[in-house]
C-alpha cells in the first residue's frame, strides 16, 4: 500500500461533452490509482505525503495512439509531398537506417528523451521491421517511465529492398522471435509488444494470415493504418479486389477488433460499411489531424464516429505529424472539425474543446483500460502545468487557463510534474 | 555611415517559388540596409564589427500584416464559437476595458513585450476606439524597436454601447485628434498611424466617407477586414445593397487601394469581381489561416491570388488566431492550402514551404517598402535562430533546418538575435 496526494486546479473530462473543474483540490493516489478528489482532505489521508502545486493546473496525462518512433528524426521536414511520395522519399530511406543498432540507439535515444519530457503518459508506437532496433526502442521507452505498446513492423511487399522482409514466413518468424525475446529475456513492466502490419499495400495476404495466428497465440493487440488517403484506398482495392472495403482486408485475418484489441490510424475515407464494422468490432480510431493536413490526406469525420459511439483517440503520427505534442493534436482536431463543418458536412457540429480533450485522455486512454480521467479507480496519470509565465491582465478561470495552455502549446515549457500510474517521472 | 556584419547560414526568398541558401556566409549591413551576402568577405568590409553566429540560421524578420493588440489578453480561449458570436461574447467585452488607461497600460505592456520577443520585426496593428489607449500602445511599440503601423479603430454602429462612438462626426474628430497628437506631441521613429475602420458592419457610410477624406488629407494607409465569413458577407450585402461586392463598400470612399495603401484581412469569400478589384487597386491581402480555422470561417484561395499576382502577406490575427507566431502562420498557410486542394479546388496546388515563407517575409514586407529579403538595398531585418537543442541523428541541410524550425515552432525558444532596419533589439 502506497499513497500520496497532489494539490492544484483540476480539470478532467470523465464523460465526453462535459468537464469537471475542482479548484485548489486534493487529488489522492493509492497504489497507482486515483482514490478521489477533495476540496477538504478527509482525516483518513492526513498522513499521506502532499505536494502542493498551488495555483498550477492538474490534468490527466495525454495518450498518443499513433506515433512512428523512427520518423521522429525528420519530423517537420519534407512536408511538400503527399502520402505515397512521402513514404518513398522521406520515410523509407530513414527507416532503412535502423538496421544499424548504433544509429537506432542514437536516434531512439533522442526520441525517448523527448517523449519523457512531453505531455504524453501513454503511447502506441510503430518501430521498423528490425527486431534488434525494436528491442532497443522498448528498453529506452521502459526507462522513460511512460507506458507504451511498441510494434516491430511487418512488410513483405511493395517496399524498397532494404525494408522488404524476405517473404511472409521470414517476417512472421522474426515477429515470433521478437515476442519470445521480449517475453523471456526482458522484464519490461511498462512496455509491451503489439502486432504491427504496416498497412495492406506492404503486407501480403499470407503474411496477414500468419500475423492473425500469431496474435491469437500470444493474445496481443494490433495496430495498423486504415483509409488514410484516396490513392491508398484505391491501391488497396486493386490489391484485394474481393474485399468489401479496406478494413475487411484486416478483418478476415482476425486483425480488426473483436477479440483483437485494435487501433486503426486515420480512417479518413472509411465507407459506411467500414464505419459500421469499426463500430461493431470495437476498433479504436486514432485520429491524426496534423498528419492528415501535412500529407494532404483530408479530414476524418470524427463527429460521425462520436455520434455512433465509436472509440476515438488522438495520434500525433510523427512524422506525418510534425510534433509529438498531443496538446497540438487537440487543437488541430478542433480546427479541422470546423473546416469539415464549413465545407463538407454542415450537420457535423465542430468539436468543442472539452470533447477534443476527452479524445486525448479518456478516448485514447480506454485502449489501456481505466485510463484518462481522475475518477476513482482510474490509473493515476497526471500532468501538472505552470502557465504563469504567460501573463494576462484580466482574471481567467481554470477552464480558460486549460484551453489557453493547449492553444499556446505550453506543454513545451510548462510541465512541472508528470505522473504515470502513480509514479513520478 | 554605420556598418556591421553577421555570419551564419542564410535562407531567404527574394522571389516567390524559390529560395536561396548561403552557408556560413557574411551578411553585411550598411545604414540599416543589406549591403550584400558573401562567402568570402571583401577587403572593403574587413574593419566592420562582425558577430559570428557560427552554425545558427539567419532569415529575414517576419511581417505580421494583421494583429489586434487588445485581443492578445484572451488569445487561445473562447474558441468554441464562430465570428459574429465570438465578437459579441469574447472580443467586445475585452475591448471595452481599454477605456481605462491603467488597464490599457498593463495589457499593452504584456503584448509589446511578447512582440519584442517574437519573430516579428514589422506589424500592422488594430488597437481599439480609445485614443488615449491607442497612443499608449504606440509608445510601447516604439520602445520594442519593431516597426509598426497602429490604428485607432472606428466604430459608429452595431456595437455594444461602450464601443459605439457617438456618431460618425465624433469618431472622425477623435481620429483627427489622435493623428494630430501623434504628429505633434510624439516623435515616433518606428510607429505610424493607419486609418482603421473596423469593418463595414460597424461603420456607417457617413463615417467611411469622412475617413476617406481624412486619409487623403493626411496621406495615410488603411487597414480593415474583408469577406471573412459567409454570415458577415451576407450582412454587409444587406447593409449596403447597392454595392457590387463587399470591398466596393470601402472602394467608393477611397479606402481600398489605389492611392490609399491598403491591407484587407482575410478575403476568404471574395467574389470574382472583388478579387479583380483587389488586383487592380493593388490591395494587400492579409492571409490569416489560423484565425480562419478557429472561427470556422474557411480557407482563403491563396493560390488563386498568387496566380493573379495579387499582393499577399500573412497575419496572425490574434485573437481569432491563437498566437502571435508568424512561424505558425507559415505552416498553417501550407496546411490549409493542402485541404483546399483536396476538398475545394484540385487545380489550386498547395503552397510549398518556400512560398509560404515568402508570404511571411517579402509578401507582407512589401507593404513597408523594400523589406523581407536580404537582397542589396533591402532593409536589414534579420532573425538569428539556434536550432541546436532539437537534436537529430542524421545530417540536415540548411533548407531542412529552416523548414523544421517553422514546423517545430522554434521561434518560442530559439531566437538568439533580432535586427530591425539594422538595429539590434
Amino acid at each position: 500500500m502506497s499513497g500520496f496526494i497532489i494539490r492544484g486546479n483540476i480539470y478532467h473530462t470523465p464523460v465526453i461533452g462535459s468537464y469537471e473543474v475542482r479548484e485548489h483540490a486534493f487529488l489522492v493516489c493509492e497504489n497507482g490509482k486515483c482514490a478521489g478528489i477533495y476540496e477538504e482532505l478527509p482525516d483518513y489521508y492526513k498522513d499521506y505525503p502532499l505536494t502542493d502545486y498551488e495555483d498550477a493546473l492538474i490534468i490527466p496525462g495525454m495518450v498518443d495512439l499513433h506515433i512512428h518512433a523512427p520518423q521522429f528524426a525528420f519530423r517537420g521536414t519534407g512536408m511538400d509531398s503527399e502520402l505515397m511520395t512521402w513514404l518513398k522519399e522521406q520515410t523509407f530511406p530513414e527507416e532503412e537506417k535502423y538496421a544499424d543498432p548504433d544509429y537506432a540507439h542514437l536516434a531512439y535515444g533522442i526520441f525517448a528523451e523527448k517523449m519523457k519530457k512531453s505531455a504524453t503518459t501513454r503511447a502506441v508506437i510503430f518501430a521498423t521491421i528490425h527486431k534488434e532496433a525494436t528491442i532497443q526502442l522498448m528498453e529506452l521507452m521502459e526507462e522513460t517511465g511512460l507506458i507504451s505498446y511498441v510494434g516491430k513492423v511487418n512488410m513483405d511487399r511493395d517496399a524498397p529492398p532494404a525494408l522488404k522482409e524476405k517473404g511472409a514466413l521470414f517476417s512472421t518468424y522474426d515477429t515470433i522471435d521478437w515476442i519470445d525475446d521480449v517475453r523471456t529475456q526482458y522484464s519490461f513492466e511498462r512496455t509491451k509488444p503489439i502486432i504491427t502490419p504496416r498497412f495492406i499495400p506492404c503486407c501480403s495476404e499470407t503474411l496477414l494470415d500468419q500475423l492473425g495466428e500469431v496474435r491469437r497465440l500470444y493474445d496481443l493487440p494490433v495496430q495498423s493504418h486504415l483509409s488514410e488517403n484516396p490513392g491508398e484506398v484505391e491501391l488497396v482495392h486493386s490489391l484485394m479486389p474481393d474485399t468489401a472495403f479496406y478494413g475487411d482486408g484486416y478483418d478476415r485475418f482476425g486483425l480488426f477488433g473483436g477479440e483483437a484489441r485494435t487501433i486503426m490510424a486515420h480512417c479518413t475515407y472509411s465507407t459506411k460499411e467500414e464505419v459500421e464494422r469499426i463500430r461493431k468490432n470495437g476498433v479504436w480510431v486514432a485520429h491524426c489531424p496534423n498528419s492528415n493536413m501535412n500529407l494532404a490526406s483530408g479530414i476524418a469525420p470524427i463527429r460521425r464516429y462520436l455520434t455512433r459511439r465509436i472509440r476515438v483517440g488522438l495520434g500525433s503520427d510523427v512524422a506525418g505529424g510534425q510534433t509529438e505534442s498531443i496538446f497540438r493534436a487537440v487543437t488541430d482536431a478542433i480546427q479541422v472539425s470546423k473546416l469539415y463543418w464549413r465545407y463538407i458536412d454542415p450537420k457535423a457540429r465542430p468539436l468543442a474543446f472539452c470533447e477534443a480533450f476527452y479524445l486525448a485522455t479518456r478516448g485514447g486512454g480506454s485502449f489501456f483500460g481505466r485510463v484518462g480521467s481522475f475518477t476513482r479507480g482510474s490509473a493515476f496519470d497526471a500532468l501538472v502545468l505552470d502557465d504563469s509565465s504567460d501573463l494576462h491582465p484580466q482574471p481567467m478561470g481554470v477552464r480558460e487557463r486549460v484551453e489557453r495552455a493547449f492553444y499556446l502549446g505550453l506543454d513545451t515549457s510548462g510541465i512541472i510534474g508528470k505522473y504515470v500510474a502513480g509514479r513520478k517521472i
